[in-house]
């Protein structure tokens, strides 16, 4: 049993959300309920969204992140994991407001191509608009030797923000479609792994036939660096 | 959007709250974040096994319970729905303990059976050997007309018990069949409808094919409730 609590700023989506607390406690090695976890999740939809902000298209979402993880400091949490990539857009100033340790979705994202034997080389990146424009996962990967390719402005519009879109909007299984395609047209231009770079993202791919080359999840990759740090022993047994 | 805010009593198993959050995301009508409803889990794995208490061979989960509530009303929350069937046991001490409404589980599940058109007459309840003994589906369904049946003591101990430790073990898909039978065994008794009274047994049913006969997931009904607490207009809509 870990005295470790996990705090989990989320909602941004919810659907997310829940699957990361879902993947938590399936890869958390446990006998029964007491070996599980302890995990606040501040689920608050309402956080303005993070790509009309990055755009000037709508508020600032950094007071909301920063009430939740108040909230979640009071609640006696020992660390912070965002069940949104987008949101890491705004870490330096999360960082700034609290003394808890924030495990970064991208770092987690990066363990897991290692774990699947993706070394340096082209991997594909999907996200939201704000995500890709803020350069997230460019910045966290190539200075490991990753060489990230995106998906066009015309993939974007098409198929992967409306992808997206679709899970956030309970209509899951529509997703699979837009999202599948985008995904088959990085790994068509050479990338070797592609990375599923919102939340939402493995969601929708869930839905469907399983694609023909690695991708990372980056709901289970955040779930397994939540894992790591709640309980070092049960990492270290489950690998 | 809603401002109400929910608070989710859970980890009792922290599998079944992530159901919880999932069922209450995809039953929210929502075409973006921003329309879901605000909710914080408390997923406390630690609290104390409700069954054992109740036998006398554990100590009181009502100290962990309350601290738990203590926790959502300090996040802010308007109401509280407890994602543990047993622990309703307690729900007098945690009344006790707060100013917040706590939505009761049986009674969802007793709007349940109304919906699905189950009227007064014989409907079998499957639950943790502590929920049948404290009775508290006897009690909160037999004033409104139905009849209710529970597994035999060699049930309890061959099938539903069992199948219940595989869910909190990660073992959702071995679950089924214990669980599936045991089901079974009411509705060839005479049970129009079983109630899965354990927020983990709903999670095994659903690892198999379906069953022939009509059942109250009450992991849903608990989130059916909670979505007409937060967002009355919402729920009329999706009715």
């Amino acid at each position: 049993m870990t005295d470790r609590v996990l705090g989990v700023l989320g909602g941004m989506g919810p659907l997310a959300s829940a699957e990361f607390m879902r993947q938590l406690t399936l890869l958390t090695p446990a006998e029964r309920d007491q070996d599980h976890i302890p995990a606040i999740l501040w689920s608050d939809p309402r956080v303005p969204d993070r790509t009309a902000a990055r755009q000037g298209r709508g508020p600032d979402p950094l007071p909301a992140l920063v009430r939740g993880i108040r909230g979640l400091e009071a609640a006696g949490c020992g660390a912070i994991a965002i069940a949104c990539n987008t949101a890491h857009g705004w870490i330096d100033g999360m960082r700034a407001a609290t003394h808890l340790p924030i495990l970064h979705i991208v770092e987690a994202a990066a363990e897991a191509l290692r774990l699947q034997g993706i070394g340096p080389g082209p991997v594909g990146v999907m996200g939201t608009a704000g995500t890709l424009a803020m350069g997230l996962y460019q910045q966290g990967l190539e200075g490991d030797g990753w060489a990230v390719s995106v998906p066009t402005e015309e993939e974007m519009a098409r198929l992967v923000s409306p992808g997206i879109a679709l899970v956030k909007a309970n209509r899951v299984a529509e997703s699979y479609a837009p999202l599948a395609e985008a995904a088959r047209a990085l790994a068509e231009r050479g990338a070797r792994a592609v990375v599923l770079g919102c939340t939402e993202i493995p969601l929708g791919i869930a839905a469907g036939p399983a694609l023909p080359f690695p991708v990372v999840d980056t709901i289970e990759a955040l779930a397994l660096a939540a894992i790591r740090w709640a309980s070092p022993d049960a990492a270290r047994a489950a690998a």
